[in-house]
This record gives C-alpha cells, structure tokens and sequence, in this order.
C-alpha cells in the first residue's frame, strides 16, 4: 500500500468519525443532554471523579457510559448508587470512537434532560485524538502521575476543556511540582481551568460543579 | 475498503513487525545484550524503576532507549546518572514498534555485553500488542492505579515475564487492595513473578535483580 493512501484511509476514517460524533451532540443536545467526554490514563481517578460530580447536583438527572477494554467493575459501583450507567467493552481497543458510542446512546435509556458523561478508556493517548460526541472534554490527571505529565501527553492536556487534578491528598507524599505542572499546563492550553480535587473526602469538588452549571 | 482486507492489512502489519522484532532480538542477543520491553501507565514509575536496577548491578553495562510522545525529561535525567540513554518521540503514536526500535538499536553505542532496557511509551493498552525486539517484558504497575487493573487491561499482565508494583508507601493511602489484585495477575498469567517495591528508598529491587539474574 503506497504511503499517500495511507494517509487517506487514515483521514478518511477520522472524517467519518467526526461526522457521527457532530450528529450524536446535536441530537443529544436537542433533548437538552450536555455530554462530556472523561479522559485520564489508567487509575486517574475517572469515575470517582464522575461519582462526586453527580454527588453534588441532586438536582440533575445523569446518564453515565462507562468504556472499558474489559470488565464491568465500574458500571456495577455506578448502578448500586442508583445512577443510569451502561457498559462498553472494547475488547482490546484502546479508545472509544463516535460509531460505537453513537450506538450505545441508543441502548442507554435518555428520558429527561441533564448530563451524559461517557467514560473513556484509561489511556492518555489515543483518546485525545477522537472526538466520540461530547460538548466538553474533561481530563482527569491524578498528583501520583508526576508533575510531568503534560509535557509527555501534550495532546490531551491542549484539547481539555477543564482539567481535574485528583488525589490531592497524595502530594506530599509523591513531591508532586504543582509550579512545573501548572506551567506545562498553561503552555498547551490558556483556557482550560484546573481543579484540584480529592475524591476520598470530596474536596474541590464544589467548585468543579459550579464550572459545569456556568459552562454547560 | 472491505473488511476482509482490513484484516489482511493489520495481519500483514504484525507479521512484519514481529519478524524485525525478531531479528533484533537475535542480533543483540549474539552481542551479549538482554533487552527489557518496560511497560506501564503514565506516571507508573517506569524510570525510577530502571534507574533503580541499574544502581542495585553496578557489575554490569547498561544501555536505554526512551520511547516518549514528547519530551526528553526521561532521558536527562538518565544521562546526568552517567547512564547510556537515547531518547525515541514518537510525536503522537502511542507504543513503539519493532522498525522504530530497530533504528534506534543502531544509533545507540552498544559496544560491550550488558543489558539493554527499552522504555514503553506510558500505555497500559497498546505496547502490549507490539514485540519490539525483546527477551523479556517488564510490567510496572503502581498501587496508586488502583488494584483492579488486572481485571480492566488484561493483555499486558497476561503477556508480562515479571510485574513490578511500584509507590508500595502508597499503598496505606490508596486502600489497595493486595488479594484483588494478585487473583487478578494470577487469573491471567501463572508464572510472572510480582515484585512489590519503593523507588523512592530502593525497598524491594534486590530481589529484582536477583531475578534478572538468573532469568537472563
């Protein structure tokens, strides 16, 4: 295969992709459903993060679709909390993409407006480079990654639309270098605040949620 | 494109991959060079972990290539410890590969026997697919990911040759879970060895090399 077609195969799919991601957030959002995209390597802290969100706006109806390589360990804590959450296994594939997800939001019961959070794999490449039908991209970086991390991963630091910092409670403990992260931070993306949270005893999360309401 | 010649183009791409892995493995294996794939999440201590075998073999010569998105902060910090070190940016993608690697065998002075640690790029999904030219792969794996990895990336714990668990002062802080996640390893890979070590203090990586020692 020449290289030059390559290139369009590849293009072709993400043209594809980014087509089905626009129809899924433009129906999705006719029904009043604001959907966000969690990113975050593995053991970042995504669904406890996405729990203590939906913790604090009782007022909300929530919808979560959990993606996973393999394993519904996730879905099943989110479901005996009483929230709506189903399952995608991948098997092996290291990203969610904007079919499969269309597919699912077919399968998730949507009845009343309010926030869609679709859990992405842990990985903090490859999902960085599909758009799956989100409004917002919410990365979750936690302080026992190191301080480092948005100068190795650039791409998903630049394309976040709102960064946690999770386990924060670990900092002394891993000499995390909040200037070096927040100056990484800052070179990829001007935009995109950072809060710092601990899912453990829900500090900082207030004022994520505060962000969401202003945001959505 | 049809689906059946997708097929025949990924299959296609893993046969020549694993056949250039192959003839690294055997070139260097005549020079008197171990290679270890290292593999693991972002943040998981890949580094600190190499840097810790190599100060426990003083004995020995030691050689590493860095696979990194971006960034060369790995490789500095090797190269001010006197450690032989070239840096690969794979600009975006996501693992290494056995032509990338292989080009990069050739741009690293190896001129005495010893071993030779390739970096993964930080990924608990993809770098478990590709061989690169290695002896061995090397998982590390920190308790602050929680205990359920095993469960939620399978591939990479079943394909391990030896598991580090890394950040074990954590673990008090985490509330890992140590019966999990060793049923977990055990239900995918009988024979890998885990190791649980501190990087920080050195705790845990004589044992480790006493296993590299005798498994090279």
């Amino acid at each position: 295969m020449a290289s030059i077609e390559k290139i369009d195969v590849v293009q072709d799919i993400y043209e594809e992709n980014d087509r089905i991601a626009l129809e899924t957030k433009e129906s999705l959002g006719k029904k009043g459903i604001f959907v966000i995209n969690v990113m975050g390597s593995p053991g970042a802290g995504k669904t406890s993060c996405i729990i203590n969100i939906i913790k604090n706006m009782p007022e909300e109806n929530f919808y979560v679709i959990e993606g996973d390589i393999e394993s519904e360990i996730d879905t099943m804590k989110l479901k005996e909390l009483g929230i709506n959450a189903i399952q995608i296994n991948t098997n092996g594939v290291c990203h969610l993409d904007a079919p499969t997800v269309q597919n699912y939001t077919k399968k998730i019961n949507i009845d009343k407006p309010g926030i869609l959070f679709i859990e992405n794999i842990g990985n903090l490449v490859c999902p960085a480079e599909f758009q799956i039908g989100e409004h917002i991209k919410m990365l979750i970086c936690s302080t026992a990654e190191g301080s480092d991390k948005p100068y190795k991963y650039p791409l998903a630091f630049e394309k976040a639309n709102i960064i946690l910092l999770t386990k924060c409670d670990l900092k002394e403990f891993v000499d995390f270098d909040d200037d070096f992260f927040r100056k990484g931070v800052r070179g990829l993306n001007r935009k995109a605040p950072v809060f710092e949270v601990n899912a453990k005893n829900g500090e900082g999360f207030r004022e994520v949620v505060e962000w969401i309401k202003k945001n959505r």
